[in-house]
């Protein structure tokens, strides 16, 4: 079969950039929260190389915002994770685990305190804002729940710095990782934060204005004209590399915090009331018989996966690969999974069955060595 | 540019009945509910003549079903839906607005009594199961809410009957409009509900086992070949010469039922407790500015859209076309669109400012002339 063409149409959202980089001859798009994601420019490899070495502007728009703002702002954001957040104040953000009342994942993003009484979720691909109005409205809390206008434009890269700051400012260096500030660009005031889908560094813009984001972008794209700056898109070998795992594809609905090596952000000893937290203190007692694991996979260069892929321990299966993918960088085939916990000591030998044929597949450690910015 | 392709990932799932469609060499696909859905086989205009005149079986399997099941199913059923549904016995369906408090479209699904505690909601493109858990979670109702692992398999066509008779007996022909009945093949039960998103009639079979999905797809197109059966898909011609709305696209969050042209589904003068009913009496009683219209637009063939193009009434724009194609049977363009009530009218005379250039756009009734079946 030829590759299947994505069919543009008003419901899969276009953002305030896509005349940008339909311009640069984006190759491929996914679709996120009903919105276009870029996610191939000039091949998968080359992208990689480009993001490592260079800098990247990335549309990542499909980050949508879901806004609690009110006086009950603050308890139904703490209600919506298992993370203790009371300690956030203004300006800081962190990944937040967003669970069921049996402790399934609902989406895992990125929360900041915008105001006293205001949060902004950044949230991975489902409808939180339907989650969280239901709840609202269910408990009748004072807060209003919303999508706002927001659509992140993120730089990344070693250069990320350099380049905004000829845009916003030196200041700009300062911001701390997960941290917001506000600068002005042509007299208009946007939230940028040290924050973003690689391990490579950069920043997330907050847009709330579709002409000044079109503008910002160009202004952006001129500034790291010198740094080889071009347009990206969270790429795959980098995110694997980087141990960087996706809502929908390694960790799923069926998917416990715990399961998805999100222990550190699971206040499981707090006192906080928290939808799902009393389902992963259980887990936790009777234990967590299943966990996320990276491998290393020997052989020539994986095809292209759409689902998962079986992994035994001998004759056993034991799980899933959920996302493998050649790293040119590491020469040899990186990969995430799920599996039985009696499977993830790293230096496991497990067996991959491939489509193409069966590998070995060795437990490593995540971050995989030399992920992060060399 | 080049048409973009879409990414394929196990993020955007696959459906019982992938393999088969791709070995039918689909063109291109959408994104809906998180799910693959084909969008062309061998053209759209091809498509739309044998839709018309002969038959399709099509893979809407991304129409997820949200069960609500359990002691309070029927009070939740409710409460989600400003249509009164009290009447719904076992087996019969329809179309029911889900609002917000506000009386916004959260959806526009199809819903069926499948059991006297279990109700299964046939979704639209957004996470109504989020809405509805959060709800239930939020009032402390005793239902469960969840999306079981039903696939719609669609066959749209005037052929449906005599393709169905030899696969599930003669008896499939007794089947009212929405309404479902279960019919086995293989020993498997099965639901089977005359509906679909066409106008040219047809049936959904519930597809709960992916082998058994796989099996009957291969079935159908066995009992169809002496009626010329091949892959199909909701069609953009078809559907607009319908007149069926998109939510998403023609009517969004944005809007509300009474706007979206779905007043005789808005049961605005009953008893029933529902989610959106008091603000959508507000709206009945402060007049409703704006609604769905169908217009024919002159000129030659409109090029392909992606976003609403505006549309004026004299020098001022009233509003704006969201859905516009050539029909090639009615030879004019056809489109939908919101305008200010005032230009609502039938035979309205409106301006369309298309990229290409403007158009006369008249104001018609939908289903436009000639859309059903002939």
């Amino acid at each position: 079969m030829n590759a299947p063409l994505i069919a543009l149409s008003r419901r899969l959202r276009n953002t305030p950039f896509t005349s940008r980089i339909e311009r640069f001859g984006v190759q491929a798009y996914t679709v996120y929260n009903h919105m276009l994601l870029p996610s191939r420019f000039r091949g998968l490899e080359e992208d990689y190389w480009h993001l490592r070495n260079a800098v990247q502007i990335w549309d990542v728009a499909c980050e949508r915002q879901v806004q609690l703002k009110g006086p009950d702002a603050a308890r139904l954001a703490q209600l919506l994770t298992v993370r203790d957040i009371s300690g956030f104040d203004v300006g800081r953000g962190g990944l937040v685990p967003v669970c069921d009342h049996d402790g399934h994942l609902i989406n895992d993003p990125v929360v900041f305190r915008v105001a006293d009484d205001c949060y902004w979720f950044s949230i991975s691909d489902s409808d939180v804002a339907l989650w969280a109005g239901g709840l609202a409205l269910g408990m009748g809390l004072d807060v209003e729940v919303s999508e706002p206008d927001v659509n992140p434009l993120a730089v990344q890269g070693r250069h990320s710095d350099d380049v905004l700051a000829k845009v916003f400012g030196d200041s700009i260096r300062e911001t701390k990782f997960f941290r917001f500030a506000t600068h002005t660009f042509k007299g208009h005031p946007l939230r940028v934060a040290r924050s973003g889908w690689s391990a490579q560094g950069g920043f997330e813009i907050f847009v709330d204005d579709w002409e000044i984001g079109a503008q910002l972008y160009d202004a952006i794209c001129e500034a790291g004209a010198p740094y080889d700056i071009g347009p990206g898109c969270p790429n795959l070998i980098e995110r694997i590399e980087a141990g960087l795992m996706t809502y929908g594809t390694d960790i799923t609905r069926e998917h416990t915090p715990l399961e998805g090596g999100m222990e550190k952000y699971c206040s499981l000893d707090s006192s906080i009331d928290a939808i799902g937290l009393d389902a992963l203190r259980a887990q936790r007692a009777s234990g967590v018989t299943r966990k996320i694991i990276g491998v290393m996979a020997t052989g020539d260069r994986v095809p292209a996966q759409r689902d998962p892929w079986p992994i035994r321990n001998g004759d056993r299966v034991v799980g899933s690969i959920t996302s493998i993918t050649w790293s040119p960088r590491l020469e040899c085939n990186v990969g995430l999974g799920m599996v039985e916990t009696s499977s993830t000591p790293i230096g496991t030998t497990l067996t991959l069955d491939a489509p193409d044929g069966t590998r070995t597949a060795t437990v490593c450690a995540v971050p995989f060595e030399g992920a992060s910015q060399r």
